[in-house]
């Protein structure tokens, strides 16, 4: 028999139908068992009076995988609207063993360590199912919104021969007998794509050696870069990252709605231009001193505070961060300043937190040669990188969006571990 | 002025427009310089007149970023039909210096690991471009099949605490003073996440150390994977891999028609339903010893040669192979034999090469336990995977397609690095 999904079930009133999924919960009064199945559209009920059946679902236990055939029953009281009757049960494995925490209670009640530890299993809860649906759908949007505006999608290299941008936080690899690293970040080859694209993304993994336990830092992410050529400055790149975030909040709300409403998610609302104020703004919003060389985390919150109290936005944009706290290819401010102290790069904060960095990049190689010079490094490991300016590069400029961060914020999760499938930190390598 | 994409130059002609780009090549005649700019899009001529201009673009080497701004004039014996005269070039950046390669020729003249190392130019020549365009297209049709078959995108780590399935050709990493390795591929994390999402794919890297310097293999690429619960058998697979393999053709017309036919490339006929045989019938086609532990490669384009001369089709799945030279989680043939050497696993062979392997797995707690004892492997370091069949999986299985290795099939590539963007191997951790 075909099987329907439980969500699904409503649309067939009065018939029979065959349902597959886990036994979620069930509930044993006097003559009548009530077993919900999950399935990935949802829930459904099946009311079991029959002597036989109810001695097989009572051997059953919580997340037994089952195949259900019975008749679907409008009935009010039920979840949903409908519920199957006269059931006939089969387990499509042997019965489940009793997890260790209770999936159908509806917030899982263990520490975030025992939740982690057992992830297999507490994924498999509503809500944590749905921070990942949030995520998923939000990669949807990502993509699509870039690739109507041209961007081809890349994956470079994780194994690479340098660290990205500084030696720091690097995880080194035995490649062959060579000395290796996992890629911090696709900031150098999607410069270098750009001159052959354009326009590109990469949805993939970096790795960072985070020494701090923190809960917004893991070793293990997934980043969402985008990168393009013929701007004019960081403020176009700003503008497809505005679209990108309105791309990614619409998705959401369109593949994972019901994943939203679950977690009781208020999605922003993204303003036609994201609100920018420069640096020094910033720094006089927050009250901090002129000289301050970075926005500490109290700092990006009255920010953030007066963006919503001035312009009604969640999503503020802060450009002109001084160059020496800038990586080495960071493009200097157009408008010129008496120390050059300005950068055209921005970051992007998102109620509170910093969401996002980007900017404009330097794209001359002789502003390259200078930059590494002047920074102290080294030109022979970035040969390839170079490569690609010497023979003609056009303005550009590109930013990253931490997938979990997003998500993290977007559904108020206080620990970024809360929302990826399997974090990897300090301590944690498994599962 | 806003800038006009070189492919919309011909909508515009008798207006003045601004194109952006490479100078891709120039051919200086008597009194008249022909300038071919490059953008995303295509190409476009540019006839340069004016004196002044000459010496300008004289001094613009290939690859220089310009600005041209002229009026788009239709000429039938241009490129494309339009070209742009009268303009006023302007350099984006300082000029370009000559490349190492000519990338104007309609084929790159160098050696593979000359091409190889220059990439981050090389990538640039059209050809170069199609295949990777190629690429993008096909994910693009992969993840638009599977996200309208319910099935939710994940990304699982790439560091992880125990090679994937065997102990060979994993690269060794220290994480935070533990040992850890690189993902041999996500398929322990994807057959978890049946028990969470049912129907999940992922598009990204995995890593073999490959000690053997082969056409067909290189240390890292993209793999495409996807695993589906509530499967009757592998068959059931097959069907979605099937209509995945499709979605890809599709796509790849659809979204890269233009580098298919500068490519040459015959994209395949999809057969509503794949030609299916056994392996001891694949043995027979390829008059091959019926003992045969495997298909060699001759076997495997005997058996292509057979699809299509029987069926029409250039892709054909061989079923059933041998339990011994499947991993640990394949599913014994439904039908029993009386030695059960037999599997619920397929290759799909794609114009005489193996492209995915895949099948049903295993999804009873008992049977893991049975098979890990069987092949002598310690339950300990599968701790996460093994919970998850403790309380409930269902029959499910998936497959994983090479990125690289489909498109070089696709394009006639003889050695997958032709293909790749940055490829890594035995000998190559750079560009």
């Amino acid at each position: 028999m075909r099987r329907t999904l439980a969500a699904q079930v409503p649309q067939h009133g009065g018939r029979t139908v065959t349902v597959q999924g886990w036994v979620h919960r069930r509930r044993t009064l006097a003559t009548v068992t009530f077993v919900v199945v999950r399935d990935r559209s949802g829930f459904v009920q099946v009311v079991v009076k029959d002597p036989g059946t109810l001695a097989q679902v009572a051997s059953y236990g919580e997340e037994t995988v089952v195949a259900v055939t019975g008749t679907a029953t409008p009935n009010p009281s039920a979840p949903g609207g409908t519920e199957i009757v006269d059931p006939v049960v089969e387990a499509l494995g042997e019965p489940a063993q009793t997890p260790p925490v209770e999936l159908w209670r509806p917030t899982l009640g263990a520490s975030l360590p025992t939740v982690l530890d057992h992830a297999p299993l507490t994924l498999r809860h509503p809500r944590r199912q749905a921070a990942w649906r949030i995520a998923a759908a939000s990669l949807r949007g990502f993509r699509d919104t870039l690739g109507a505006a041209g961007f081809t999608e890349v994956h470079t290299p994780k194994i690479v021969a340098s660290s990205t941008e500084s030696g720091a936080n690097v995880f080194d690899l035995d490649y062959f007998g060579r000395p290796a690293y996992l890629a911090q970040s696709p900031q150098l080859y999607k410069q270098t794509l750009v001159g052959v694209f354009e326009r590109v993304y990469e949805v993939g993994p970096v790795f960072r050696a985070e020494p701090h336990d923190t809960v917004r830092h893991v070793a293990e992410y997934v980043s969402l870069d985008a990168e393009l050529g013929f701007v004019r400055d960081h403020r176009d790149v700003l503008a497809v990252l505005r679209d990108v975030v309105a791309g990614m909040v619409e998705a959401v709300r369109e593949h994972a709605g019901g994943s939203a409403d679950l977690l009781d998610v208020p999605l922003p609302r993204v303003p036609a231009e994201l609100p920018v104020v420069h640096f020094t703004e910033a720094l006089r919003i927050a009250g901090a001193p002129e000289d301050e060389p970075d926005l500490a985390p109290e700092h990006e919150r009255a920010v953030s505070a007066w963006a919503l109290a001035e312009h009604g936005s969640e999503l503020v944009a802060v450009e002109g961060y001084p160059m020496r706290k800038r990586p080495f290819y960071t493009h200097p401010q157009t408008v010129p300043t008496p120390d050059g102290q300005w950068s055209n790069s921005f970051d992007l904060l998102f109620r509170g937190l910093e969401l996002t960095t980007g900017g404009q990049r330097l794209h001359r190689y002789a502003d390259y040669r200078a930059a590494l010079a002047a920074a102290g490094q080294d030109e022979a490991p970035l040969a390839g990188y170079l490569e690609a300016f010497r023979h003609g590069m056009p303005p550009h400029g590109g930013f990253a969006i931490g997938l979990e961060r997003w998500v993290a914020r977007l559904v108020g999760a206080a620990n970024i571990r809360e929302v990826g499938l399997f974090p990897r930190d300090l301590h944690r390598l498994a599962p």
